[in-house]
């Protein structure tokens, strides 16, 4: 079985550990030679996901197309698609989910799933700031329909002038602009769930993220998750499941608020809240997404350990290269660490760090115990004892 | 930190997977493209471990060099260390104790260490078979000094007429015969190992592994072994290790016999009977390989689960390729499969299926369903309910 791998980021790269292990033969479209991915990978094409000939180029190698990322076009995926000549999973009807974040909006309203207030303004169209003000209330939240991560293209503007100026802004780029209801966050949560094509879904156990900025700082499983949570999560990522009809991996970004949980956003790729898999769990992510997309059943998620941290690698200011600080961090007890192989760049994610046991803040003390030795500043709003 | 393994069978695959997550930089020394790790690796050099050419090219793009097998030329290999500008891991002088059996007789010999009676005959030395006859009895073996594996090069003689037709066949090549007592062997057990260059060591569990015809097919993890076989056998690794002084992975094959474990033969690589520790231990022998290699700290050999049980996946009489079964073995709860991506061919070692749990008979049970279910033949030797 031939997979080919669309974007070559530490996804791909750990998804190629996976595959070595499956027997898959995989095939990587990278943009760039030293892409995470390309570094390991055996089958590298050279091109852009949105360069037609690229695709082409990966389509005619493989038996089955999946994703390192969202940044892709739809259209030129539907056309591979409907060519016949190569499986694309996610489909491109369930990746709009991802790629688009009100098509998300709009797929799911009507399915009775916790959502904030939503309203999407296309470019060009007609609509008054009062009555966004009026539904809304100030602040509200300001997100770009297509090619945010990672924190970017979202905005929390706290007046008509600020809102006239991220909208117009959008509109000026041709997105469309997603106005969402801005709620009081007590904490981030995310769910995560591998469906085949049969519709078979695997479910791991909702976790705890820490984002700052909008950027997954550390994952805590199961964290400060109550059980009603963790069944309130799996069920709405399930159901979410059910009605996207995704295969592979994906993963529910949750709001945990006074109303209970609501749906942030959707990723249908392995997601960095579910790293810690690869080491506590029975089946990874990363092999559980490649055995849905190859069509073999996929292993059981349950926990091989009580607790879970795993804590992410940025470049420091200073932009060492973790590879240098590995046999300090790897003399943390416990800590499995991941590199991306990435060149180190202040705020760039360059690995993560891995450590189970029994006592949670014992683990979690390790695991940035290891990360900063790597060269990760932790952040002050993660700096506490204990819960 | 660049690392090259001379070989490109399953060992450097799998080293592969584990060195990604490092962040090591892996080249690879593969007589063939089709070698099991060539198709994965993304840096390869084609070429053989016995051609100074390859093995210059090789020095030439890494800092360290390790091994995948040990069929290499230790005089080429002592020039490249002492030329200084790559290291050797393990170094030739540790190495020639996995390379020649008489210098693991001999090296070994006078420390104390329990070992089957051995007598080393060079070719054209004088000898009278009725002395050997004397001394070893009948029947008495016969190894080839250097070149076997998997049980090729080792033979059991039950007169004199036999044992100078093998003693001749072996000098007629210019090898050494290695005589060696015929000892009665009750089981067959192997302790994993692995030292750094500090001299530090972590030993994993003895495991029971089940040979046929000198094959590996199945390893047991503690399997039959005794508590006082497993310090037994702990023991004498470490105390070969101490005076080998490898850097990685030793496994030292041992004999349980009524007068205790003697030692067979040493492995200064990631060994079958060590695969176990991918999916049953905190950290997996390949992982511990290349930080031991790359001067790293070593991570934790304890059991993730009380047993373990690591089914070996040979080509079947019709050589189907396993890939294409792998949806039936995979559907087998618990089992975690290792392809190989090798050819299929009968008899061929071309993956191992784990499976870790409470229950040891259950447990063997469903690798062995896996394993079948790839195409593997179960040999009678082995078909038993419980023990």
């Amino acid at each position: 079985m031939r997979v080919g791998i669309i974007g070559a980021g530490q996804l791909a790269r750990m998804l190629l550990e996976s595959a070595s292990a499956l027997g898959l033969e995989v095939t990587i479209l990278a943009e760039h030679p030293d892409d995470a991915a390309a570094l390991t990978a055996h089958n590298v094409i050279i091109g852009t996901p949105k360069d037609p000939e690229a695709l082409a180029a990966l389509a005619d190698v493989v038996d089955v197309i999946t994703f390192d990322h969202e940044l892709v076009d739809l259209d030129l995926l539907e056309e591979l698609e409907s060519a016949g000549t190569v499986r694309v999973a996610p489909s491109p009807a369930a990746l709009i989910c991802a790629v688009d974040k009100v098509a998300m909006r709009t797929h799911l309203a009507g399915h009775d799933l916790p959502m904030p207030d939503f309203l999407a303004i296309e470019p060009g169209s007609a609509f008054s700031f009062d009555d966004l003000g009026g539904r809304f209330g100030w602040p509200m939240v300001v997100k770009a329909a297509r090619g945010g991560y990672d924190g970017r293209g979202v905005f929390v503007v706290d007046n008509v002038d600020d809102a006239r100026t991220v909208i117009n802004r959008l509109h000026g780029e041709g997105t469309t602009a997603l106005i969402e209801e801005h709620v009081v966050i007590v904490s981030e949560l995310a769910a995560l769930v591998c469906r085949d094509s049969a519709g078979i879904i695997v479910s791991w156990p909702v976790v705890e993220t820490a984002q700052i900025d909008g950027v997954c700082r550390e994952v805590l499983v199961p964290g400060n998750v109550s059980d009603a949570q963790r069944q309130e999560g799996e069920n709405i990522a399930l159901a979410v499941a059910d009605i996207v009809k995704n295969v592979g991996i994906m993963a529910v970004e949750l709001f945990a608020t006074e109303r209970g949980l609501l749906i942030n956003e959707l990723a249908m790729r392995p997601h960095n809240s579910g790293h810690w898999t690869q080491d506590g769990s029975v089946t990874s992510q990363f092999e559980n997404h490649l055995r849905a997309v190859a069509g073999l059943p996929m292993g059981a998620p349950s926990m091989t350990a009580t607790h879970v941290a795993c804590i992410n690698v940025f470049g420091g200011p200073d932009a060492l290269d973790p590879f240098h600080s590995l046999h300090d961090a790897l003399g943390v007890s416990g800590a499995h660490i991941h590199l991306y192989g990435k060149e180190p760049r202040p705020g760039r994610k360059l690995g993560h760090v891995t450590v189970t046991g029994d006592d949670p803040d014992e683990i979690r003390h390790a695991g940035w115990a290891a990360a900063i030795s790597l060269g990760t500043v932790m952040p002050d709003e993660l700096k506490r004892e204990t819960r």
